[in-house]
């Protein structure tokens, strides 16, 4: 029996539902049924119209599956870029999204701030040939995210062809997106949504949807059976090109209804005070210090610290309580430490991390 | 509660263990542990290492993780064949391996038979300029197969660079390949390995990824996240590159663990002793008959049955007795029947499945 609490940041703590709703999986056999039925018809039906719901997301949007990610990053390079990306660069994820573009041969450009820094919008020149803008709402190896009012900003700055695309891979549904200012948003998840690994969602506008036409008009390669048009095509009779991970969808439609049932306000309150009291603790104590300066720039969802003991002391003290955080992303593997704080940790849980990381680290 | 036995051909029925493992991973909490932690490397290496006993797979295979056998065709395209590859075609899945190479802009060569047909090994010419020869040891759409021992042929009539793919995505760990005469086989855990959908599995040998290396140092683009010398250093420390389907990955380790204490040569005879009994049946039947003709060209593990009763009306009989088998593919819908028989199937559901349909489709 393992009974420690996950603050890694994804995968992490499963939602608490969860476990039932795997159970209910079982009794009902979802992991047998064809992904050509009705069954699974409405399975993909609920997991859509409960994130449109929760997201407050707008008709002219699209919700698809996809396996990771990492996988929506190539298919948003094949498919929305001929020549041309522009990504904000501030961590390990947007670079990765950075590199993707160029292994697929585009010209990226990047704009950089160092690591755990947030971006000062106001300065930031998009390039007039920039066919796709990557934002990064929450960078999740570095705790810096991007105020939702910043984001909001990039229509006006950005030719008027491009696609603003938008990583909160570890924050949504936290952020309140106003979706009419981007094109795309996606995320995982194995994060805020408390589900095991395996499947990535991809919101798209009719926008990105027209720029893959236009490509494929041209007649470019945007890829094989992932290219937008086809997972439209099948998306719209709420089914996928490929067997998909239909235990996942199945999950994420349960969790939706339970997170609908509670409200997203409630949840991006419960996250704003949780939050509140980690970034309190962390201020106020000798070993750890937000690693972001700049409050406005402090993720509510994946909060990182440095730390003057080794991450693997904290974690080593933290496992007599069967507690666990991450350790610091790549070279910050030991000098930082990263709690994640995602819907499926309940204030209680919370609390009890704070006590025990303030009895040992004052 | 859904009582029904899956003769489905994938997603079929759950291997008969999988219920207890899903219980195992609750308690462990593996949908919480890190995709970077030991705890995950060694459910890939005990994963890895299950299949290299139960297939008796060679050292220079290696074994790798992606999201379904759709994404194989279009990775085995992308990092193999520089310009050509060669497609046995019979039927829609191995036609569709054949459209993803011309859809990444290859120029696909293709041998076709009418659906539901078998191959004459000794008449088909391999172009001398194919790099990639695209064999299908199951035609899941038809339940056409290819023996081994005509796989086995292929080498010798194929370019020397060329490199052998094998479709067994519905038919491992049936058939008893030597892997030594073929470069790459791949399939997905919803068939015969009686797991939930959302993995596919590539094994690959040495000289396919020399043949990506050597790609990739002409300049060519092999992709981007899910190259072959990506996936295979990350797959050398027991590791994926994107944070991966984890569940199914030690779901996987766990079935494996269970075959092979069974054993393959049982599970094998298993297969062969229940596939007589519905072949027998079928040729009885008045109602149903196989629909490949050829004996030799008849699959063990995905059996398909031309239908004088629409498959609906097959199913709905069989739903009073909670059982299903699947419909035809496409076009065949309601003229076919397809009966999977998986290890998963026990020769009593089997039993059961055939009284059932004698009494009422003599």
């Amino acid at each position: 029996m393992n009974n420690n609490i996950y603050f890694t940041p994804g995968p992490s703590e499963l939602y608490p539902t969860v476990p039932q709703h795997l159970q209910e999986a079982l009794a009902q056999k979802i992991g047998s049924i064809s992904h050509r039925s009705k069954q699974f018809q409405e399975i993909y039906a609920s997991a859509e119209a409960g994130l449109r719901q929760l997201l407050q997301l707008p008709d002219e949007y699209e919700v698809l599956f996809l396996s990771s990610a990492t996988e929506i990053w190539e298919r948003a390079v094949q498919n929305n870029v001929r020549r041309e990306s522009f990504h904000l660069v501030n961590g390990s994820f947007s670079k990765r999204f950075y590199e993707t573009a160029q292994e697929l041969g585009r010209e990226a450009q990047q704009h950089t701030v160092p690591f755990g820094q947030g971006f000062d919008t106001a300065s930031i020149k998009v390039p007039a040939s920039a066919e796709l803008v990557a934002l990064i709402q929450n960078e999740t190896s570095s705790g810096a995210c991007m105020p939702v009012e910043e984001i909001n900003q990039f229509r006006a700055k950005s030719p008027a062809e491009a696609l603003i695309y938008v990583d909160a891979v570890s924050s949504l549904p936290y952020p309140a997106f106003d979706y009419a200012k981007v094109d795309s948003v996606y995320f995982s998840v194995q994060k805020c949504f408390g589900l095991p690994a395996g499947l990535g969602v991809w919101l798209v506008n009719d926008r990105c949807m027209a720029k893959a036409r236009e490509l494929q008009e041209l007649g470019l390669s945007t890829g094989s059976y992932h290219t937008l048009p086809s997972l439209l095509e099948k998306a719209l009779s709420h089914q996928t090109v490929e067997t998909p991970n239909v235990l996942n969808i199945y999950l994420l439609s349960k969790v939706l209804e339970d997170m609908n049932s509670k409200g997203i306000e409630a949840i991006r309150k419960e996250t704003e005070a949780k939050a509140a009291k980690i970034y309190t603790y962390l201020e106020s104590s000798s070993v750890f210090s937000p690693a972001v300066e700049n409050p406005q720039h402090r993720s509510n969802t994946t909060i990182v610290a440095n730390s003057t003991v080794p991450a693997s002391e904290v974690n080593k003290h933290l496992a007599a309580f069967n507690m666990q955080v991450g350790s610091g992303y790549g070279k910050y593997k030991e000098s930082q430490i990263r709690i994640a704080n995602f819907p499926a940790h309940s204030p209680e849980q919370v609390d009890r991390l704070l006590e025990k990381l303030q009895d040992q680290f004052r």
